[in-house]
């Protein structure tokens, strides 16, 4: 039961998907490029099985049938352009080894797909997310497919400008507790924590449009709070207020919080859908940044062996949906995950993607004034800052918190490497504090 | 890195989510009760662990902060309600036991999540969806939970009134080729297998609304076919056609099916995402059964120690959701399933849950007319049967599949447990040819 694809199918022949049928050049212009791990017992053909999955993901199903035409087939069918084995055997298989490990890659017609989000991952990880070990390693896209997409409104630059940032990182607070509170507390909790320096205020992702704190107070009270902060400061911030919520209330939700003056939105845009998040970034009524949440990301991403990696479904899937920024874990905090991933994900956010604005990866998860130069060292300045916890438990208030974390960043762009050095030098009272937490 | 939660964490202390604060009965109109497998290294403490979890994914953050009060704890964070390990240590740790197993069991709040689908992602699977081997294994609601949804318009029983058949499995056929050809031949195809004795004819789910095959025209051809094989047959087909795509394209995709005269609408609920499956099922004006389709759920369930188990992603929430039917794996095709968590998803769609429908599972990969009695024998007579290549294939055409089929279901709703001896006894040469595929 855990072959993966049964033995019986592999009397099935497709010249046109078969690897020996294929020119070298497929036409990067017409196809979308999906890369796979597989695995699977040494008796198996791993060409017979790339093969099938190619059929079975396009025109095909496991039988030939009259309507398929070769006409058809030629044009429509997903065809195999690599099986690569790791390590390559040639000459035989050694008796200690049970299993195979593939790299697989696979050409999909864009016609087929058009260009949605919906329909890529039907195509893509639809019906073979369920055929054992597989796990979508990558996604290349031709232009055409992403051309259909508009992508993030504001991305680095657009946020940058309307912050009037364009030197450092952003620092990014997000409220706590994390929900079962009013939004009179919050306002008050954004207020101090703006006026110390937070460029985005950010709702929890656990915090949706509840009967206790609903969108509507929530806007309307955080938004009062951050300007009397920004007339204190001299800065200005963005709220990101979290309109995650089933259909149609997601987009009413939206819409309410733009008409009541919200600056910025925060979707959790794995537990709404992908299409959510897209169609928001689409709307030209919603003419404020998107903050996207990484919440059921390990769903996709945690097993090594099945699902989708991390840097197409926190980096270049949202980025293409249409997000200006992206929270996502930081390695260094409270989620187990590699930095060379997380790293993999920032690049996803930032590298050449046609016409598709570089976004800010917001790097999250227990992220304290300490792992400040951590971060800038890894990612640079174009990235968000994420401070929870760490700004609301600093002991004297979250105005200080966030002054100990800009405090941080000012050292990294100083020059510093030790912050307690910087801190004690120059008499910053906050950060010498946060260190210490 | 791969340690799932930090050992810093563990100075952490909370008196109401911890196990030994809380009453035996915990208020099950109040809270939904989710269930986890989880795995760490032998150094951690699990009861500490679990509690992080359950406030982590609900007031708290890893450091307490000063705007959570007492009040706001008591009334809003998660409580752990069982932390039990497989199997069960009690004197001493053996030295090759490197890793420990666990269930834990978390009670959610009510108010902080609502009658939602994307919120309650968020809170039981959103952000320990990263944090390591930990996968979503059940989820019990509290009635007012449930009575937030709709859910199926029809279920089982309104789906056989509509067909006026019951007293057998229904009979479903997937149009293939899967892509790739134009509305006249699959119309063409679906007059064949209609009249040939298909219930429900359907799009395969990786046909969306494509230039060479819109929905407008694939709804008009197809219904026009079916109502010719209607005639012929004296049966009524119900046309599930695929409405999937990103929004609101699928919202305007359904209201233009049924405005054309749809009689059933097909999503691919996962890629499309749970809330667009809930606004359909809920919109009074959609008034006609919905296919929920499975492709991508592997992503979800196939790594035994992260994810959500099939017979949630699969079973209970496309259910509520809305599906009066949904196409999952069979166990006897080819996809890799197990035969007992097939079972348990169809139990799930059966299952009493207060108000909301029974619906149909629809076992579906590679079924042949030679598995029915296996579908049959495992889940009664309340299923779909799905066919696709086993009837296009069928050396006399479709027509002649589909009777191949129904054959079948009538041979083992008739006793017999030898297709071929039914067969023979009766001359039914349509299933005679079909056993040899």
């Amino acid at each position: 039961m855990e072959l993966g694809v049964r033995l019986r199918f592999q009397k099935f022949e497709d010249p046109e998907a078969n690897p020996e049928a294929l020119p070298d050049g497929i036409d990067s212009d017409e196809y979308i490029i999906a890369t796979y791990y597989m695995s699977f017992p040494k008796a198996f053909n791993p060409y017979q099985i790339a093969q099938i999955m190619a059929v079975e993901q396009s025109t095909g199903t496991w039988i030939p049938v009259p309507g398929e035409s070769p006409e058809t087939r030629k044009k429509h069918v997903a065809k195999v352009i690599g099986v690569y084995e790791t390590p390559d055997h040639e000459i035989m298989i050694p008796d200690e080894v049970k299993w195979r490990d593939y790299i697989i890659q696979i050409a999909f017609p864009y016609e087929n797909i058009g260009s949605r989000l919906s329909m890529l991952f039907t195509a893509v990880i639809g019906n073979i997310s369920m055929a054992g070990k597989v796990k979508l390693l990558d996604l290349k896209f031709p232009e055409k497919y992403v051309e259909g997409f508009k992508g993030p409104k504001f991305g680095i630059e657009g946020v940058r400008k309307i912050l009037g940032v364009h030197d450092r990182p952003l620092l990014n607070n997000m409220i706590k507790p994390c929900t079962g509170f009013p939004a009179e507390l919050g306002a008050e909790l954004a207020y101090e924590t703006a006026r110390g320096g937070v460029d985005i205020v950010k709702d929890d992702e656990l915090l949706g449009n509840v009967a206790f704190n609903t969108v509507e107070e929530r806007v309307t009270k955080y938004m009062e709070a951050i300007d009397k902060a920004n007339e204190e400061k001299g800065e200005k911030t963005l709220y990101a207020i979290n309109i995650s919520d089933d259909l149609p209330d997601v987009l009413e939700n939206a819409e309410k919080a733009i008409e009541l003056g919200a600056n910025c939105l925060l979707v959790n845009y794995l537990a709404c859908g992908f299409p959510v998040l897209r169609v928001l970034a689409e709307d030209p009524s919603i003419n404020v940044p998107i903050m996207a949440h990484m919440d059921c990301a390990g769903i996709y991403y945690v097993s090594p062996f099945s699902g989708v990696s991390s840097h197409l479904v926190l980096g270049k899937l949202p980025r293409l949906a249409g997000a200006d920024i992206v929270v996502y874990p930081a390695p260094y905090g409270k989620a187990p995950f590699s930095e060379e991933k997380y790293i993999e994900v920032a690049k996803a956010h930032r590298y050449p993607f046609y016409k598709i604005k570089p976004i800010f990866p917001m790097p999250s998860g227990g992220i304290t004034p300490s792992m400040v130069p951590k971060l800038m060292n890894t990612l640079g300045i174009d990235l968000v800052v994420a401070a929870g916890g760490g700004i609301h438990a600093h002991p004297d208030g979250p105005a200080a918190g966030a002054r100990a974390y800009r405090a941080a960043i000012d050292a990294v762009l100083k020059g510093y490497t030790d912050l307690k050095k910087y801190a004690e030098e120059n008499s910053i009272e906050e950060l010498i504090k946060a260190l210490h937490l």
